[in-house]
């Protein structure tokens, strides 16, 4: 089995359709092109019930890796840290390690900045964490471990997010994971509906049972022909193997395809 | 308190990154313009345990309605009614209601189409709930009731969920809203980062206590200016009385903004 990840998305507005969320899309990708398996996205306020709530359910399932987005700034409600010190059953605490990384940021913009209360909260973080360096922006993140489940905290900035994924979680993801990756291929057909290539596939899929088929309905090419794009995935320890079960399995289907025209 | 939402968005190519989850944005933005308030999204894989479970924990934190989108069609891994009938407890049975849409469907396409398995699979689904029609697709929506919990099942095409929603979905929400709504503004300010900015959101906030008020950074506007979009919100009866409250707020929040750059 490939090595899991559960993602939690932390803000408002992207709840009330303000804002599409393109960091999990982003992480998505990123975690799958490592060999990731991400089992489930959940989105919620910045709301510290409902973080904690969401924090302690992803913990419950175990997955190898929990990535948190958004809410580690400086204001009243960035409060992700809270919820996941009360997730954990840990207290929050000014760490030094986070000061050192907030003051060498500061010390880099060359800004003589006071450590106030709101610049002291980034700092504050919850016992027996460790706090990651933000190479691009102000707070730092945070890597807490429970049970066999290590929780990355990320910010919410998507510069910032994708620039601490690589640098502090990528690595991290990189050594747990085995040699299986997630390979795709996607084929587009007209005139055919979903309905009539259903049998198709299932007959493909059983000679492939390695293969998973999934056709999306991608609107009409004419009034009469609707528009069907097939992708074919697997996971697989080998590039190699991967390519030929799926160039076979692209050619049996559409061998098969050809043939339910011809008979129809 | 507005009526609450939970989204169950499924799904295999939500969780590779291959599919941007644009169904998730559009429905909370519809839903937060009718004045429901959405709580959770949950994304998940095509497997029948996880989707189970999801709506299973969606219906224990009984909201007023859940949406799910995705798993409708004819192909052998849309399972979303199986797992909405073990959600249930309620088998899944050719629904005649369903079957009648499914049949207008092929009289309006004027194609003389068997009803073979894959169609009449899109006609099974959990007894004791109800068919909605599909205007610009094929497979049937359902409707459930549990509890005071409604459940919309709705299918992931984007055009086809868009107007089931608009034709089923939002008649009903609208029905169960209050007179509240959701209202928002928001401004772009250069040259001062959060967290000096996070005392003065902190004392408008005081000012109004049922404005919310949420940073956002933007990047930079030059290598030194800093660039934040600052959103107010807030839920309100009445259009005036929110104009009034947000345009008040956001006066003070300028005027202090003023002061802050003239004393730093």
């Amino acid at each position: 089995m490939p090595c899991t990840v559960d993602l939690v998305c932390i803000g408002n507005e992207l709840l009330t359709g303000h804002t599409l969320n393109t960091n999990a899309h982003w992480l998505c990708r990123r975690l799958t092109e490592l060999g990731a398996y991400v089992t489930r996205i959940s989105t919620v306020h910045d709301d510290v019930d409902q973080m904690t709530s969401v924090i302690r359910e992803a913990i419950r399932r175990r997955p190898d890796f929990i990535i948190t987005t958004g809410g580690l700034g400086p204001t009243f409600d960035d409060r992700t840290l809270e919820a996941l010190g009360r997730a954990l059953n840990r207290k929050v605490a000014v760490n030094l390690q986070a000061m050192r990384l907030l003051k060498r940021h500061y010390a880099r913009l060359q800004r003589n900045v006071a450590m106030t209360p709101p610049r002291i909260k980034m700092a504050t973080i919850p016992e027996r964490t460790e706090a990651l360096p933000n190479p691009v922006g102000t707070a730092p993140g945070v890597l807490a471990k429970k049970g066999n489940t290590r929780i990355f905290v990320l910010p919410g900035v998507p510069q910032e997010m994708e620039a601490m994924f690589e640098g502090s979680v990528a690595p991290r993801v990189k050594r747990e994971i085995g040699r299986e990756r997630f390979y795709e291929r996607s084929l587009k057909l007209s005139g055919l509906p979903e309905s009539e290539i259903a049998p198709v596939i299932d007959r493909v899929m059983k000679r492939f049972p390695k293969v998973f088929i999934k056709s999306h309905p991608r609107g009409w090419a004419t009034r009469r022909r609707p528009l069907l794009e097939l992708q074919l995935s697997c996971w697989m320890n080998q590039k190699k193997s991967a390519k030929w079960l799926l160039d076979s399995a692209m050619s049996i289907l559409l061998k098969e395809v050809a043939m339910h025209q011809r008979n129809s």
